[in-house]
């Protein structure tokens, strides 16, 4: 029987705001067996690039990573979030260790090609080096990953928090148990997006189905839980989507998600 | 018998030089055996408190570290240096894997206590975890560090990457027969510092004495071969002193320090 592995994303108005991270990080640290931490950027670099003259540029709700760009996002990505989150986990008896894509050749990617747009040093995953990342959660090391990938030949790439996790945990399926907890601001999904208690406690494939067909499910919701079926479908056991406080709380509502 | 292991440090000027830093990642990934990097920070750091507007405090060629230099720290040696490095590494076919102090935690610091001076958040290394980063050496990755440690309660610090080079050959030692290599932009100790071909081939205790006494172990070199001796008398084998190309190269003059 395969060992439990739970790979948590979280997101980056979490990361921005110190309070509500510590008390993330803490209960991250509380969570028992194999785990890997999965963070998002926020508005950090976004603020560092307007400093530095650097103008921030969007296509479709993606960033468009031009080479100043990825500089910003290597320096707060890998560097001061990962490096704070990693120290803060430590301090909560947490065998954090930080790492990009490019680490131990974590997490493979390509430059994603240019089609009507050019994404820049944006990188769409090829391979997850689940060996490697089995080292270390056998050493008892808790792998925490920023949202950067590398092409092989010495290009760090950018890539979205959520394709990392939903990809490290269909890799780590080969060799775990796993479920994938995507951590956000809601309390997960909503029959009701003005009412914060209207959690769907449960979905499955014929249930996603309905809520597609109804609209539920619509706007930011469509590509998380795209990515959360791509997971189940690729032998990922379980994915639960809500609040942080999943993690610790029994009687809070978020969503299970399951074939 | 100890397996051999190679600890090797760079400086900034170095890192600041992207042929003369590609050459050298390219030798350190051909060095046969177990082997360790370490990377000083350069003057990107500099660099980019002053395009922030960050005034950088210099007392008795110490930078003193402050809130907001230790961000940009943080920023620049963990992120940007640290994460480009093990990218091309990669490249090169060595199994980088970049770290910070606070990585698994791998060093150990505390802040260095204030008395005429307040270094800020400057750490001063208590332990190494020889176990951890031996797991990591078992599993054919190579660390890379960059110049921080942590204290252990969620606080990142910066510390000398001289000192983190022979603290870590020190800590190693008990676990390998450990070779420390300071690569710099000279040839090795210079009989004549005007004369890069002058290299004094072999220093020993008697020959340190020696050379302190004419007065040719002088101002950056004091504190240089003061580390080298501190980690020769705490079980470090050897200490090889000079231009990165001594890696790769066998003709090319250096110092090799032993007891």
């Amino acid at each position: 029987m395969k060992q439990n592995l739970s790979i948590v994303k979280i997101g980056g108005n979490i990361i921005e705001d110190k309070a509500e991270l510590s008390k993330f990080l803490h209960s991250f640290s509380e969570l028992e067996g194999l785990k890997i931490l999965v963070h998002g950027g926020g508005k950090l670099a976004t603020q560092l690039a307007t400093k530095l003259g650097i103008a921030s540029k969007m296509v479709g709700g993606r960033r468009i990573t031009d080479s100043n760009t990825l500089e910003v996002i290597t320096m707060v990505y890998a560097g001061l979030t990962n490096k704070n989150i990693v120290a803060e986990l430590q301090a909560a008896n947490c065998n954090a260790i930080g790492l990009s894509g490019a680490d131990g050749d974590a997490i493979q990617a390509h430059k994603r090609p240019v089609t009507t747009i050019d994404y820049g040093f944006a990188g769409d995953i090829d391979g997850i080096n689940s060996q490697m990342i089995s080292n270390l959660l056998i050493a008892e090391l808790s792998p925490v990953f920023c949202a950067m990938t590398h092409d092989g030949n010495g290009q760090l790439l950018n890539t979205n928090a959520d394709t990392i996790a939903s990809e490290l945990a269909i890799g780590m399926s080969e060799l775990y148990d796993t479920t994938l907890y995507y951590c956000f601001e809601k309390n997960g999904v909503l029959m009701n997006i003005a009412d914060d208690n209207s959690v769907v406690k449960h979905i499955d494939s014929k249930k996603y189905k309905e809520l597609l067909d109804a609209g539920i499910i619509a706007d930011g919701m469509l590509p998380k839980l795209k990515n959360c079926f791509h997971a189940l479908n690729k032998n990922v056991s379980k994915v639960c989507v809500g609040h942080p406080s999943m993690l610790y709380s029994e009687n809070e509502l978020f969503t299970t998600i399951t074939l």
